[in-house]
């Protein structure tokens, strides 16, 4: 296919998208929920097809020289496809987020203004090499009344394709609009550049992978994107701080899974403190294989630790290690981490509730935590039941984004003839 | 200045303003009040300064051949003045938003999380001739605890400068950050480009303009931009409708103010009631001077209606003309609407409560009226206390914007040491 042919294929979906995406919004909770199960009893059926297709992407992988992590990303097997299944099933059982009343507002002149929760209608979801996204993104989106676009990777295209194969064929006997849920078979770089350029059907558009794929499709975007960055989260340990707590904290921070966006890469010490924190610590991270990337301040009161650069202070290691520095204050706390954090997750570890209190307000993070670890921040642990992923952006949704953050709202005003300017009209009698 | 030297320049107010934009977070509402009516005072003061200023501008537009509308746009007098000060005070009597505490989620393991409202952070505002939008955008932006870069058009550069002026000057010795309110020397397109690569800086870009401005910003910006596009706007007379009010509310919607963006462009009438209907319809719009362009059926109706073309139905004429089209069911008029609309604000006209719930419904746009006239859609009617603009956007902010809609929120969470494995902790000792 050429260019323009591309263009117009992935048109053609935005178009199909846009007239299932009415449809969809039309859709009752539970004829939703009927359509999530009849797909999850579709995919468990069409497993062995699954297994086919993926065998295909493991091969193509492995002659490219794909290994660990990167072959583990992509594989599937019996429990994997069973397990994404059981997780349309949970959020088949969801509450509708569609419909909900936000607000009334009652004016003066008679008028009802209803600010009502709706879908928003067509999201683009493009992903890298995890097959599973193509279910667990299309699937939040029909819960949440929108139509959905993926493009995945070229590593996962076969398994991408029997996935939504699958969904499609098991969700349209049971109602899902044709064009609400749409693979792109195409996997050059042209067909992100034609759908971040496609405002005239998408809505929004979520890239979920790394930093470089993120920084593509916000370059290329015509329409909103929710970005999914970095966690350089910080623990800062107050002069007040229980310090066994705090070992505990920064201990689950870093190494309960350090690959994760909620992981610690930075912790901040009291100078009154550190002297007896700093060696405690060490102890605890030294149990872990941690390596620690010390200022000078540190490098003071421990041994063994390596200098830390300029670089270490605004790096996201998803590794056992990590940064730590002497702070003078909690107002200089503040100031390292409005200055280098991604504005994710942060914690204040302190008995004294005014510099909690301080802490939480000032800092400019999506979540800001006081004695609790950053690991918490996840939709699932926030009470969402799913998440989509965590933003980094400071529109529209913040922070772990459940499916009320795939949603967009709407006035519906009602009255009885209001006009705004009766005595004009009046006056031609 | 090259363009080296612009860019610096423009990076440096962004770094100014988001030190101005952490210490603007943590302003109480009573400190914000009493800056911004130090910036009235201060306006009023200067009024000399500020119309000598835009005498300037004037002059230059009139040596430019600029005349009308486009030249009163830009003019400003001892009046015009004091009502932007006026303003001022009233931005500064409503509620702040900022604090507010949004929603408050406990979970099972003891950890609260509590949702709360907090300023974007800098807010870029790019705008055409109006002088008064420097005023205006950058109030409400303080007001909601957000830092402002402004650039204003060329037209407008030294009354801009004289109003910065006016408000810098007077806020800052009551506690206005410095930073907090910037105007960008430059009117080159250059400055454009800059101000909306910046994401390292920029939290949010609104381009107040036309359709050409705000094209251009989608294009170049790396943040995210909150559109204010077209107002397409449709009135559909159902067959069940109250003819004399839908001519009154078709009346107030098309003449009242044609310029504005919540306007009629178009009107769909159900053909059970076209015969009867459209000469009424007429017989009002002929007494404002409207002229119709009508599809075929209208004409073979009423006489003197110009024959429409296909563009006329995706025109936002914001003139005395009008598109008007016979539509076979409430479900046509649902569908002429979702396909043509800029998904602004839309009426239907019935008594029919059932035809009325499925319009409010099954249309895709910001404001959906029934028996309200469209006018309607504005922060002022809505009872906002004021706005910035109407946004044609599904994310972050849809139709009319208000303070609210210049927040973010974040998540506060609190508790006494959870962390997320505490078995694989206990198991160390």
């Amino acid at each position: 296919m050429n260019s323009d042919e591309i263009k117009d294929a992935i048109y053609q979906l935005g178009h199909n998208a846009r007239t299932a995406a009415h449809q969809l919004a039309q859709l009752t909770a539970e004829k939703k929920s009927d359509i999530l199960r009849a797909m999850a009893t579709s995919l468990r059926a069409d497993t062995a097809a699954i297994l086919e297709a993926n065998a295909k992407d493991i091969d193509a992988a492995e002659t490219k020289g794909l290994t660990g992590a990167m072959l583990d990303r992509l594989k599937l097997d019996a429990d994997r496809v069973d397990a994404i299944a059981a997780g349309i099933e949970q959020v088949a059982d969801l509450p509708d987020p569609v419909g909900e009343h936000l607000e009334k507002i009652s004016r003066p002149n008679g008028i009802e203004i209803n600010k009502v929760r709706v879908p928003i209608g067509v999201i683009g979801i493009i992903f890298e090499s995890r097959p599973n996204v193509t279910s667990d993104a299309a699937v939040l989106c029909l819960k949440s009344g929108n139509a959905t676009i993926l493009r995945g990777g070229s590593e996962a295209i076969h398994s991408n394709k029997a996935i939504a194969k699958a969904l499609q064929s098991g969700g349209e006997p049971a109602g899902l609009p044709a064009g609400a849920i749409q693979l792109i078979p195409f996997t050059d770089r042209e067909s992100v550049a034609v759908l971040a350029g496609m405002d005239k059907y998408l809505d929004l558009i979520i890239p979920r992978g790394g930093k470089g794929l993120i920084e593509t499709v916000v370059s290329l975007a015509r329409m909103p994107v929710i970005k999914h960055y970095d966690g350089i989260c910080h623990a800062y340990v107050d002069r007040a701080a229980d310090q066994d707590l705090a070992v505990a904290i920064i201990d689950d921070g870093k190494t309960q899974k350090p690959s994760v966006c909620n992981a610690l890469e930075t912790v901040l010490v009291h100078k009154d403190i550190a002297d007896e924190f700093l060696p405690k610590l060490k102890a605890r991270l030294d149990q872990r294989g941690v390596e620690i990337r010390a200022d000078e301040a540190t490098q003071k009161i421990i041994d063994g630790t390596t200098p830390a650069e300029d670089a270490d202070w605004v790096t996201e290691y998803l590794d056992l290690i990590i940064a730590v520095k002497v702070v003078d204050s909690t107002e200089a706390a503040i100031e390292h981490i409005n200055t280098h954090s991604s504005q994710h997750s942060e914690v204040i570890i302190t008995t004294d509730d005014a510099a909690a209190q301080h802490f939480l307000t000032a800092i400019d993070s999506a979540c800001v935590y006081h004695n609790v670890s950053t690991r918490f921040s996840d939709g699932e642990e926030f009470g969402f039941g799913a998440e989509i992923g965590i933003s980094t952006d400071k529109l529209h949704a913040r922070g772990p984004m459940g499916l009320k953050e795939l949603t967009s709202y709407q006035y519906r005003i009602t009255g009885d003839g209001q006009i705004k300017d009766k005595a004009r009209q009046d006056a031609l009698d």
